[in-house]
């Protein structure tokens, strides 16, 4: 190995290439185990610093069948997507090594230059803070995440751009920049030094020691994959359990002009949906049989079947659960879809996988702050999450299971396990005191409501999704 | 019920809706079981007439949440794009329903009616013939398909255009058409009788029976999935096992300048890639050890990580499993991605699953015609498919695993499954070998590889890339 001025030890690239597949394969290995990672490498740099090179090189020396490379012109921000909603389903799985040259990251550096009226340096840190939250929950599911600037000062710029050979044009696209303005180069590298430190920055004056350094520091990072995820914070403090679970309101609260209302309201409901220029989930959780597919049912009467999607929330595929657990929900959520419902949603993580030990301690205990943040980027996205637990007692719930045993076209509704989970009631009630207490936020509260009668309820459920997109 | 002029018999809505959610319920039932199915109905017709209406109120009578609507505005065919390709990814997994207002019937009316230079009916019947083919693919693969044309007199669209509500406007894209001229009308109605012959005709004329003719349509089909699979045709006739895959060739053909004409010829290869106006997707097989690894790394070596993507193809998923089993495949192939290289591929359903029984004999034996005919859609959407089998002797494979076992970043390439899989050579032999004869195709031709000597073969593939993007 010969020293650099820069510090770095070139390796024999046989040695390095035979090391970095080891270190490939090592990883791939993990699949499906309790230690399984996957690796996520966003590149990000001064144009014509040698990026693509460099992952190219890259490619050479490891397998390339087991390297993928996402890669996306920057583009600037669309004020009804969270910055990781482009990237959402490119998120490797288990045992993956992903590289993105498109990131969140130069997307907000586009933003940033271009947009007319420009981020401030408030937002922009707000932004950048925002991210390293999310990667740090990606490192904490298990996605090592790696960030890697390359540099190139100014001088060197003007050199290559003086060098360029036009038939090369077609992968150094300048996004719409002039790099011959010392001014443009200058507000580029201030902007990033906001977001860098916790980044590698690779100086690619020399070609062979950018593409060493790059692949090296790869290299150590697979080799020396951290245990990311925090520990579970001392004693769990467990939340009472509120009356309106203990004992959801029973009597009807009203009964006249029911039918009436319910009408109307829906039409309402459907308008104020159709009519908002944000987008909205809405969330149902509750004990089995406490009329979710009824409160949906009611919600979409009005609206055409083309103006909404619905999805209802099982276990987990395996391709799902080799990602981060929140991972079908950010693909699920689009910024095109003006009206998304789920029957069963993300919280199964604080519910049944609590409930169930699929999620160990220390992740469903995590999982509360993931979650607010998830919700708090989707309404920075101009995104409203509407959510509700529909609270049924547990007596109402048994009459509810004997009738679907008794009807007909009901009895698919009903299986052994929900008469299963039914004995976990007190868990259940545990764990909903504690998500109730831990993310009903300002920006996306929960609604909680006894559906022990179903129109008061239906009522109850509508009035409360004008009431929040009234509020916010 | 009450008969009706056109021979719809109404039934009571709340028993309709019973059934429909029965059947639905049974359907959903079927999901990894032998007789899985899933529902896929294609919706189109004249505008006005109502299908998002009817669509709308079947969704009230069945469970609207096991009932999924796709709607996207038809789009004309994109001359690198099957017409299958923007619809694959939603196609319905077993158990499920999936309805969509936008398919490739709307593209084909949109593209004849739209584009100065229209479809020829030869053309266009071509077309027909080709969807009927694919449609008839997916019933073989458990996805029935349903075709429902909601039709209206030119007299009721006129009257339906005068009374328009102007806030009802915005579901009611008229897509560039002129509805009030006649002669446009007449002629879409001409276009669509040239493939509505197996559709369900619905006249739109009063609303009650539209809904209660389309709702009740849906509910026959689901009693009353049909068992499409064809049978078996008579006795298999294996084919002789060729030379080239028996012994294949083992001196060097060359040895001269190899190491320079390599390098020549890859970066020809990168270069006839890359300008070539069209995609190309690159297909590799062989037995295990036979070296696609080290022919993929050789041609990937001239390009940029962002000009290409791998997939290294194993077992299905369970979610892959769930739908047709070239539906993964169909994803893979992007309009948008200029080189797609596949290190195994489609062709696992007439090897390995033929051999290992995971696809039953009528599935393999039925899979050479559906493979021609995907490869004949990507070719005749600018998508030439370069297909090689590596060949490799017996003892050379031996050679090669005991070689892995002894290098230590070598070994993870060799697990005991390999060795398992070289006890049924002779059935992998036998396999190919129909393989080769039933899908060698002018459009997609094989190339059979011997690559005992490693530097000849990666010749012969980069020569054979060259011939075949000249040859097309």
């Amino acid at each position: 190995m010969a020293a650099q001025d820069n510090g770095i030890q070139l390796m024999n690239p046989e040695q390095l290439s035979v090391e970095l597949i080891e270190a490939q394969y090592a990883l791939k290995d993990t699949k499906g185990k309790s230690n399984a990672k996957s690796v996520l490498i966003l590149v990000s740099g001064i144009e014509l610093a040698g990026k693509g090179e460099a992952v190219k090189q890259l490619r050479e020396w490891v397998d390339p069948r087991y390297l993928r490379v996402k890669a996306d012109a920057p583009q600037t921000f669309n004020h009804k997507q969270t910055f990781w909603q482009p990237y959402a389903r490119f998120m490797p799985a288990e045992g993956q090594i992903m590289v993105m040259f498109g990131n969140w990251y130069s997307d907000l550096l586009t933003t940033s230059m271009h947009v007319s009226k420009p981020i401030d340096e408030t937002m922009f840190d707000d932004y950048v803070e925002r991210m390293r939250a999310y990667e740090q929950d990606l490192k904490n599911n298990n996605v090592d995440v790696i960030k890697v600037w390359f540099d190139l000062s100014w001088k060197s710029l003007q050199k290559r751009l003086d060098d360029m050979d036009p038939g090369e044009v077609r992968w150094h696209k300048l996004h719409g920049l002039d790099w011959r303005s010392k001014k443009q180069y200058d507000s580029l590298q201030k902007l990033r030094q906001r977001f860098t430190d916790d980044w590698e920055i690779i100086d690619c004056e020399n070609e062979a020691e950018r593409d060493q350094q790059f692949a090296q520091y790869i290299l150590q990072t697979l080799k020396h994959c951290p245990e990311h995820q925090s520990k579970a914070k001392g004693r769990w403090k467990q939340a009472k359990v509120p009356d309106s679970l203990l004992t959801p309101a029973e009597a009807p609260l009203e009964k006249e002009a029911d039918k009436d209302e319910l009408k109307q309201l829906s039409k309402k409901v459907a308008e104020a949906l159709r009519f908002d220029s944000r987008n909205v989930v809405l969330a149902f959780e509750g004990m089995d049989a406490a009329g979710k597919g009824g409160a949906i049912k009611r919600i979409v009467k009005k609206l055409d079947p083309r103006e909404y999607e619905i999805y209802t929330i099982s276990a987990p595929e395996n391709y799902e659960l080799s990602r981060p657990y929140l991972w079908r929900f950010w693909n699920k959520i689009q910024p095109e879809e003006k009206i998304t419902i789920f029957d069963r949603t993300w919280y199964g993580r604080v519910l049944v996988e609590r409930i169930e030990g699929f999620a160990s301690e220390r992740q469903w205990q995590r999982a509360y702050e993931e979650i607010n943040r998830f919700e708090k980027d989707l309404y920075g996205s101009q995104t409203i999450v509407v959510k509700f637990w529909l609270a049924i007692s547990k007596d109402e719930q048994e009459a509810r299971f004997k009738a679907r045993e008794e009807t007909p076209h009901k009895r698919f509704k009903i299986t052994q396990e929900d008469w299963r989970n039914r004995e976990r009631w007190e868990d259940y009630l545990d764990s909903t005191a504690d998500m109730l207490e831990r993310t009903d936020t300002a920006y996306a509260p929960w609604h909680v409501i006894s559906t022990n009668d179903k129109n008061t309820a239906r009522l109850e459920v509508l009035r409360a999704i004008l009431k929040q997109l009234k509020a916010d």
